[in-house]
């Protein structure tokens, strides 16, 4: 890191207190970090399921070791470009739970599996004899699941049928391993109430079971049921179906999963902890408004504003591309300091930022490059 | 270029045909960018106003480096790394269009300034001593300029008293000189029709003007008046006020400014060539969806859907993070088809890529690093 340049280069350096890291950086808070990668694993392993972490939210190799040293199976991707950047980093088992049909793609992907455990979805026939060209050009075997479509009405096969076809052609594709089912349902994740969730999963696994009773009755084995998310994996794990979980945003939390509810109505990020931060600064108090440093540029805004942690009756009000409008009806905020700010939505922010700013009771321990950032093709 | 792996570093090469481009990817279209860069060099310089592009929109050395050969004063910018980031590409005359409050901030703009003309913005009489001290320990001198606030209620002062009293301390700074008057409305530059935008004009020309006699009858020479967007350039450059235009988005366009009208109710996307697409994939059709490989992290959402173009009927439905849908009623799209979409927010957009894919006519003609790419802080 010498190289580096606080400031230009990098938001901050290990040692330094939160009041000098430059602003607006991406925080992560090791200790909320910690206990949430322990809960889940421990849930995960308590249920009898493998898990995957989603490196889609995080992005980030430091991360997704921290997942691994807990016990996670692997982890997930969702583009090509993001495996081989988790790959490169040392990740030696990923599952890119998408479709990739692109031929210059494909001949990525199955080069990588000859450096990895590299996995793929589909749900198109052609797709498939793809896929195994380029594992028979390369020398290699890529782990190929059917994508179900269990609600979500995105990717993925509709009816028992169309599941057993594509298995049977993966079966007898050479360079293909016939690696299970795809069954996520990213649309219930943040439906509000456990209820809505839990109708929505039954709905989601009622058609799971027609396929997964179709692949048996084919004769053909089905070695993982792969799916869930942060606001739907209780459901999966004590299903009996699956036998693997995929959440990503456990780990981190953001102010949308802070919107919904848990079992008996408590908040369902009360489970977890808020182990993602936006740290920004004040700096304009012009006419008595408080604007700070971090806008749309700094946090996404698809899934609603930022919350304030830690600075009683402040919130944010409104985004502008580098600007936050802060209401402040004390009058207490003052130039120059230091806001931590929950965002929307994980996913996207993580993708903004070139690093995170890991931190252990308000000191900076690492800087950490977001490894997959940008790694959207 | 030679040690970056199409795909994985960069997503095309030059003399790839647009078809052969690795997506989602944000592509220029030079033709349509040379032709918004002379048209609004010609209009400043019709109207006898200093062009001074804003660098936040784009983030690229490489267009800024256009824009200034067609006859740009600088490059506006909105942070301290952003200018840096110009800077060290190459870039000699940069104003900071904000305020910058942080003391390591301060100290590396102070620094920037013995490399290229720095300027900053400043609502804040404190802070004008900071950048002072700074500028002194540097022996850098920084072009000050007060910002007003004509209407956004965001920063900037209120008063033509505030005004020439900040104004009064920047001359009396060692290190620093007086730069004249930050006057940008950015709350309009979006408003639907030329009605609304020429009335909120008036409203932004009506707090200037007693600014502007107040800084005159204290005998402040006033050197600069800057600011206007896209959405407003017209009025700023015909008022005789303004001296200096700071349009951004006129290079690209969006969506978003597609659905603004100008003078007589043309679509004010009329007058401009869009020419930033971010090129997409489909990579499923499962149950006669079309679904594409671009979204959230590909483009932001805060300004509304992409457009589609030059697929008759088919439009661009929803987001997730990595996946959109397609309603193509006619049934025409085949997996693995490409599609240029209109984003609807050119900034934020611009900000998620790590490379721009410059084509003409189809082909990529170079691969552009988005230089100020991530450079929040």
């Amino acid at each position: 890191m010498e190289n580096l340049e606080p400031g230009y280069d990098i938001p901050a350096l290990p040692g330094w207190r939160e009041d000098q890291v430059q602003t607006p950086a991406l925080l992560v808070d090791l200790d909320a970090l910690e206990a949430n990668i322990a809960r889940m694993a421990a849930a995960a392993q308590a249920a009898g399921v493998a898990l995957r972490p989603h490196g889609k939210m995080h992005k980030s190799a430091d991360v997704a070791r921290l997942q691994m040293a807990a016990g996670a199976v692997g982890l997930c991707c969702q583009k090509v470009s993001e495996a081989e950047a988790f790959v490169r980093a040392g990740l030696r088992d990923v599952l890119v739970t998408n479709q990739i049909v692109d031929p210059a793609k494909i001949d990525r992907l199955a080069r990588l599996a000859g450096m990895a455990a590299v996995g793929v979805c589909v749900d198109n026939a052609a797709n498939v004899a793809d896929l195994s060209a380029a594992c028979l050009r390369h020398g290699t075997t890529l782990r190929v699941l059917v994508e179900v479509d269990t609600g979500q009405a995105r990717c993925g096969v509709d009816t028992p049928d169309q599941a057993v076809a594509l298995a049977r052609a993966i079966q007898s594709a050479p360079g293909l391993d016939f690696g299970g089912v795809q069954a996520y349902q990213g649309a219930m994740q943040h439906l509000p109430t456990h209820a809505e969730r839990q109708a929505a999963f039954q709905a989601s696994q009622a058609r799971l079971v027609p396929v997964l009773a179709a692949l048996q009755a084919a004769g053909i084995a089905c070695p993982t049921v792969t799916g869930g998310g942060t606001g739907s994996w209780g459901f999966e794990a004590a299903s009996g179906l699956w036998t693997e979980l995929q959440c990503g945003s456990y780990a981190f939390m953001d102010a949308d999963y802070g919107r919904i509810t848990g079992a008996g109505g408590s908040r369902l990020d009360a489970e977890w902890q808020n182990a993602l931060f936006v740290l920004a600064q004040v700096m304009s108090l012009s006419r008595g408004r408080a604007v700070c440093d971090a806008g749309l540029k700094a946090m996404t805004a698809e899934s609603g504003l930022p919350l304030v942690r830690g600075r009683e009756g402040v919130t944010y009000q409104g985004y502008s591309d580098e600007h936050g409008q802060l209401d402040d009806p004390a009058g207490r905020l003052r130039l120059g300091d230091r806001i931590r700010l929950v965002p929307g939505h994980c996913d996207p922010t993580c993708n903004l930022h070139d690093w995170m700013v890991a931190t252990r009771g308000g000191v900076v321990q690492a800087l950490w490059p977001v490894t997959a950032r940008g790694k959207v093709f």
